[in-house]
């Protein structure tokens, strides 16, 4: 093993190979993933699925001169270990090691930073123009997968580049999938393309065995009705002015570079549809897999997934709380709804998918329409619950504030992985929601500390009259064995005291409040004595008890899993600083500056909002 | 004249006319139009443009139990005025008076509030599968214009509405413009579509004179190379999921009526093209459409657009003082490049466009695109400005963040209208921009309080290592008649201090400082003693002055053209609470809550920072 992968230090050194020397590459490349991933874990299945594109792309483009955009970067495994990052990648998405993404100022050869999708054409098409405006001989070509077309974002740039005529090449990494399979008339339509007859038969008649110079005479002699016969499939991507090729098998490494090959002295922007598959050449991964997009830690001979411990020793993860309890209130509330772009397994709304087929909605990835989806849905009388990601929720932030909190909608908006996220690192922490939803005038900005709260704000937000609610909690899991409790009504804006105290009141929000508590138990048995106050609420804040600290306390630390700029702690200063009280409040949450990725434990510490770091602060303030 | 038209209460009113009656109402409604708009200026071109297709719709469709969504709302003037507001219509867009904007809590035919674009199919999406899944008859109707479809936003509406199949009807009122003319490549797509030999030739035959059953026989007669020949155009559409109808005249009231009866019948989504033209019915507006988008007041007999002031006599506005300092810069700096989503004339960026037409840019109302555009751009070396409004910007809030700041790439954000914007109301005033940017992690957040400091910004931006940096200035003129003086690099976080005291000190930022700078002027007068800084940064804060400030002063005003939530106020308040200075801060800003329209002089006068608001504060805060 690794006879040849061993010797790859860059692009250059896969130039000069043979199709055989190829074609043991793209075993060896798969073998190295699967083993790596496999005792550390990773975006496993898309990275599977374009392993002969990454290999026939640096094959044939002069990366990193050419420039090379992967949308979303699941799938750029391949792509980092043979750009140099072969050795590193036994530290891939570890504290200290490199990103799981593509990173501008990790590599040259990453061109372009990803982590969210359907960015990659955009930011191609500005190095497109950059080399037309500087006169430069440069190809650029955008990998992009066909969940990451359900993005509006990817749209405008393929209608801006249609506009532009720029040189650009976009790979349509056709895979039928984001986490979950794609949804959309868009799929539909892509899937009939590659399935039709017609495909089959002119397409590799005309197109593979003639070659282009040979087609566009063919073309230019037929008929205009017969030519739009021919070539009609395309015509989504054409009518936005690219030229559209395709399909082709993305796991023929000699076909794919015979056809970049072609494309590559084609002028104009164009696309070429490629098919593969998602976990290609790992049976388990084939056969599932939106559990196989990121598996976590498995064994590589049985394809055992590992567990690190049984489901139920531990308390569960708020996703599943979140994924059981929207099923518990829709029984009740006819009116409740269920939204996520593209994200029905991480944020657990497939359950609710399987059980109420018909009252929940993935909408493809496009966290902008979710968001408007539901405000149309509240303003005839339902009661939408659309869960997006906290980083995923900057894409839908004027939805918000435009559609819905504007227009006093009730739309409760879930928050999964809000605050530090762990391995996926600075593009995927959610760590500004707090802040920037804080600004939004009408909309209720909560956090629960546990399993029970969560579940207490998500009924007490489907009551009448709870107005534009949002609920934001972290990935990973709650505190609680037991959390299924009767729900409780909670009063908007009211914080709860978790305990008193005289020298100094931690405010928390969120579940690092649990945190606190302990650094808090720690600090009192050496006879320090501390209020804590769980505030739930950074909008509205709770401003009797707020008064009641300010006349007693000179001493105040807030702590969250957020941003320091804006958020609690932003609240909690206003709150002070305006009405004249003498205090000095010390922040603790996430610093105003791009934490990179990690465990969960490692950044927690790093952040300095851990049990240590409560406890330091607590020590030093006083 | 209004011989019909007043006696409209209600589209009940309308459905029993004749088709002479209704012609004659159609011509009332664009006189009464012409005639309001002369002397109370508002969005006139593009709802000349509809008047034939509302009164069709409302004859076809039952309004308000049918659901009518207009996209933006620039074009549903008659739409208001046949819907109970033909009087009220006099207090379009004033204080008090109805929402230039289709508005929910104004009328019940208002299905959707708008303003923004592209949210229309989304939230008619929501209307549809609310019906649905209620069991009720409905129809759902989204009007959007071409220019509304080069967002993404409209993409994910019609993309996820093909994949639900859900009942709804999307009219593309195709006019070629935005308020600028429309780009893209879509627009080629849709003139090609319009303009066609065949389309004349085939659709008028086939579509206009057989009718949607006989058609429909027709094709399953004719072989499957004819009929793609045939139906190809509409596939952009078509391939989503849509189905594709028209283009047909959106002048001709009666063929508008019998293809709408018809299509009322057809269940699943689709797609009715439209080609209207912006402005018709009057001259000079369809001769210039962009001027006459919102040309202020007219003499609507001699067509004679009023200018209140001689330009000359004047300050200039600050978008032109933009506009002529990025060619300035420009003509310096061969890497700076100027970009704008759709709106060169509203930005003045069309005077780089004309003078360098290789170096601007307008993608289209793609705001997403536009700041990741520019991201791509500057990471091959170039420094765009990319010019937004603050409002609108709330729709790149994510490519800031993810694809800009967080890669530390030199892009020049100006965002023009922030602040209250006046007439436009809520989902125009550009008030969040400064507390939604000071989030963002290694962002410069800038405002100037004159041109010349606007112009001493923006040559500040494109220095060498000034990292990603945002200027947000107001709508409206500037203070002074010279203000093209020579560049100064203004070092970063770095206020003035335009006088000192000892009573009180009076942070501000931004334009409003010069209202400021009037109030304290008075209270001197009355001997008090004040500090006046001009912070022009909210990030990074000039933490120096502020120390010496806290130590000197116990009350602080602050005064913002923006949310006194998270702002100015609020970076202020954390510094001040963080150190333990024993303060009292009084924030002066847009208080939490939508502001709705009026003149700039009654809104900065209801939010209280105005001169005399300023000058009220001083006093009774000592």
């Amino acid at each position: 093993m690794e006879e040849i992968l061993s010797r790859i230090n860059s692009p250059d050194d896969i130039r000069k190979f043979n199709l055989d020397e190829l074609t043991q590459l793209c075993k060896e490349l798969r073998e190295f993933i699967i083993d790596k991933c496999s005792s550390n874990p990773g975006h496993f299945g898309a990275s599977l699925g374009t392993v002969e594109l990454t290999v026939a792309l640096h094959y044939v483009f002069n990366t990193p001169h050419d420039k090379l955009l992967w949308d979303v970067g699941h799938q750029a495994y391949s792509h980092k270990i043979i750009t140099g990052r072969r050795e590193m990648f036994e530290f891939n998405r570890k504290y200290g090691g490199i990103s799981g993404f593509p990173k501008m100022n990790e590599s040259p050869y990453d061109a372009f930073g990803v982590g969210h999708a359907s960015t990659a054409i955009s930011a191609a098409l500005g190095m497109a123009e950059a080399a037309r405006l500087k006169g430069e001989k440069r190809s650029v070509i955008a990998v992009v997968g066909d969940g990451s077309l359900t993005g509006g974002l990817a749209f405008e740039g393929m209608n801006n580049a249609g506009g532009l005529s720029s040189d650009m090449l976009v790979v349509l990494n056709d895979n039928k999938m984001a986490i979950d399979p794609n949804v959309g008339g868009l799929t539909e339509y892509l899937a009939k393309i590659t399935l039709s007859g017609k495909y089959n038969q002119l397409k590799r008649n005309v197109w593979d065995f003639l070659g282009e110079n040979r087609l566009r005479k063919l073309i230019q002699r037929m008929g205009a009705s017969v030519k739009s016969a021919v070539l009609s499939e395309g015509n989504f991507f054409e009518s936005m002015g690219l030229r559209y090729f395709g399909p082709i098998d993305g796991h023929n490494v000699e076909f794919l570079i015979k056809t970049l090959e072609r494309l590559k002295s084609i002028g104009g922007p164009k696309l070429l549809h490629v098919v593969t598959q998602k976990g290609k050449g790992y049976r388990p991964a084939e056969e599932n897999q939106t559990e196989w997009h990121a598996p976590g830690r498995f064994d590589k001979d049985t394809g055992q997934r590992i567990i690190v411990k049984a489901d139920t020793t531990r308390p569960a993860r708020y996703q599943d709380v979140f994924g059981e309890t929207i099923i518990e209130l829709a029984e009740q509330n006819s009116s409740i709804l269920g939204i996520t772009p593209a994200m029905p397994s991480g944020s657990s709304l497939n359950m609710m998918m399987s059980r109420m087929p018909e009252r929940a909605f993935d909408v493809g990835i496009a966290e902008g329409h979710a968001v408007t989806f539901a405000a149309g849905l509240a303003a005839a009388g339902f009661t939408p619950f659309c869960n997006i990601y906290s980083s995923f929720m900057q894409r839908a932030y004027d939805n918000v504030i435009h559609d819905v909190a504007l227009q006093g909608l009730k739309v409760v908006f879930c928050l999964d992985r809000g605050g530090i996220v762990g391995e996926d690192g600075p593009t995927h922490h959610g760590v500004y929601d707090l802040a920037y939803f804080r600004l939004v005038p009408g909309l209720t900005v909560a956090a629960p500390m546990n399993e029970i709260e969560l579940r207490n704000m998500m009924f007490t937000a489907q009551l009448p009259d709870s107005g534009t609610y949002s609920i934001r909690y972290p990935r990973g899991n709650g505190v609680f064995d037991n959390w299924k409790q009767p729900f409780e009504r909670i009063p908007k804006g009211k914080a709860r005291v978790l305990r008193e105290g005289n020298d100094l009141a931690v405010l928390s929000i969120g579940h690092v409040g649990n945190y606190a508590v302990e650094a808090i138990a720690r600090a009192e048995s050496e006879g320090i004595s501390i209020m804590h106050c769980d505030m739930r609420f950074v909008k509205p804040l709770d401003e009797d008890l707020l008064h009641r600290i300010g006349a007693k306390f000179s001493r105040i630390i807030t702590v969250e899993d957020g941003t320091i700029v804006g958020g609690l702690g932003g609240a909690v200063c206003e709150f002070f600083a305006c009405n004249g009280y003498k205090v000095k409040v010390d922040r603790l949450g996430v610093p105003d500056a791009y934490i990179q990725q990690g465990t969960l434990r490692e950044l927690h510490a790093e952040c300095g909002f851990d049990v240590e770091g409560i406890y330091r602060k607590i020590k030093n303030s006083l």
